[in-house]
């Protein structure tokens, strides 16, 4: 069962500036893993046994910078590891439980929280 | 090293509502572990080796009715385990981090995310 929380995801004003933050008070470590879309970078870092993902917004009104502009920064989703997407996304949507881009549910749907669903077969 | 994201804890309306939530799309469990005091009533619950701390609002003017009356239901806090807790929360206060109830970073002082530090010596 390979079921839990991956990460916790935050939203940033500056991942540099979060990570040294962290890199202070946790001794977290930074990742190879580092991701650039049009609406946010994100890296991955971890303090000890627990992943961190940091966001800092890209482009203009990218779904970071809405964030950060309504809550300013701070816990932006938690992400989950689940055995089976296909079979927690159709169950969700047999919920009438609103997902969102095939992968989050909605925080609408889910008491304010943003869940990231992640397949634990595709994780390595 | 214990170091590690411990739970991650969620501001509701009604634990049981967010427990029923949580059991049906992930097959959480319900932990022993249940806490009330005059602002909040606390479950933990695991999502496979994950935990998640619920809290509802106790009293009037409580931590979690206030944080639910600005923000709604959402994520509440980030749970840290470390080494040792003394160290941590000296480091925290020589770096001019502003500390609450000796175990919380404001989230004034951490990117906006409200950090609960628990001592790894002192868990079961």
């Amino acid at each position: 069962m390979r079921l839990g929380i991956h990460h916790v995801g935050l939203a940033v004003r500056s991942v540099e500036e979060a990570t040294t933050f962290f890199e202070g008070v946790f001794d977290a470590q930074r990742t190879d893993y580092s991701m650039e879309t049009g609406e946010f970078l994100s890296r991955m870092i971890t303090v000890g046994t627990g992943l961190l993902e940091l966001l800092e917004p890209r482009g203009k009104g990218g779904l970071i910078e809405r964030f950060l502009d309504t809550n300013g920064e701070g816990i932006h989703h938690v992400s989950i590891v689940v055995d089976s997407l296909d079979e927690v996304l159709t169950a969700c949507k047999k919920k009438g439980l609103r997902v969102v881009g095939n992968r989050f549910i909605h925080p609408k749907s889910a008491h304010g929280v943003l869940i990231e669903l992640l397949d634990g077969r595709e994780l390595r």
